[in-house]
């Protein structure tokens, strides 16, 4: 069975339609949406696994799901530390680095040195609406993920890949393989290149706004947030 | 061991807290106390004892974490029917709504009808804020909670109850005593007088905030937003 997959375009669409007609604000949806990302973290990494997450946030919505996710896993037990280099002036995201902040969370402005003693890393630089060539300071944080060792989850995309059309040639993430993946409302395109674990999460979708973006609706089960896909639905 | 409650007093003071010094957004509380609600629903009373959720919403904050409650059922599976006939005007609780209508959630005019077929009630009708005397339309349906034989979950407070006093001394609610309650934050005074099982939930409190409000940090486990606390921690 294939994996009904969301263009770039009709993510931002959604996304547009939710605000809108749909009445979310955008502290619901991001709070749903970090919430998800902190349940697959679970998921993929119980703290038995290790409890030192680090988190790196880009300049847009991914990073501020990364700074929600963050804030749900040290209520969990984890050690999150922040990686935040580029911080628009953004109400929603001012608030949630606060939140981080009241929670005794650290920041740091060395990735490298920052990656060497982390259990995980959470890939919240870049969503559905990336495109083109990565810049510093991120190429550089792209190449670290690429080349490490220790697991790496992504959010929503592999930071570096094109939504539509995956890895990119050449530069940074040209060989990015996260170890899993949470694709939120639903999964990009991109996943056709992806061989990782692979959850949905952002369980907030009407049957009508499924139904209008030719959506399956993912398998949850009970309360969670999150739900597994296995390897071979998502085959395109 | 005694549980650690929250006054009235205190409980507003928190709530201010969290969304000034604290940065948080009511939506996001919200958001988060809902789900806490719906979690507890369905520890409680699972789909399989039956679908039908009757959600009894009153004009303020209590009544907006039961509509964020009833659209997280609806994803669980239950079938809710929302009553609601005090409806100020307030952006947030407005757009709370438009969502249960896009998620095809019934709403009715008339609760002893709706009361006659539901499987479970929740009451979220008052909260920490409410006090002084219970006024048409909801002395009628407080009464109602009070004699039925449907399993009834109250949010923060069985409704009537003086949040630091308990029962009311006469009239409607004298005699009400909910199958399940589930405290939001912390519990409050009141579960003193209340001997039904006990939740408590809304996973959102930093140590430093616990701390000052002299706070127990609930025993939740993995991602669970709720935990269930036995009888034995409430007597105070």
């Amino acid at each position: 069975m294939a994996l009904k997959t969301l263009s770039a375009e009709k993510a931002a669409a959604l996304d547009k339609e939710l605000m809108s007609d749909g009445a979310f604000s955008l502290d619901q949806l991001m709070e749903l949406a970090g919430l998800s990302v902190s349940q697959a973290v679970y998921k993929f990494h119980p703290p038995g696994k290790g409890k030192k997450v680090l988190v790196a946030c880009g300049p847009g919505n991914n990073g501020g799901d990364g700074l929600v996710a963050a804030r749900h896993l040290k209520m969990y037990g984890y050690e999150p530390t922040m990686y935040y280099p580029k911080r628009p002036k953004n109400e929603l995201y001012e608030r949630l680095t606060k939140q981080l902040q009241d929670f005794e969370i650290a920041f740091t402005e060395d990735f490298p040195s920052a990656l060497k003693s982390t259990d995980l890393v959470v890939d919240a630089i870049f969503g559905f609406s990336f495109s083109g060539a990565v810049r510093e300071p991120f190429a550089e944080v792209i190449e670290a993920m690429e080349t490490t060792k220790t697991p790496v989850l992504a959010v929503d995309a592999p930071s570096s890949w094109n939504i539509g059309s995956g890895p990119p040639e050449s530069g940074p993430g040209k060989n990015f393989q996260p170890n899993a993946l949470i694709s939120l409302t639903a999964a990009k395109p991109l996943v056709k290149w992806y061989k990782g674990r692979h959850f949905v999460g952002g369980r907030f979708l009407s049957k009508a706004m499924a139904e209008k973006y030719d959506l399956d609706a993912p398998a949850y089960q009970g309360v969670d947030q999150i739900v597994e896909v296995p390897l071979q639905d998502q085959k395109l």
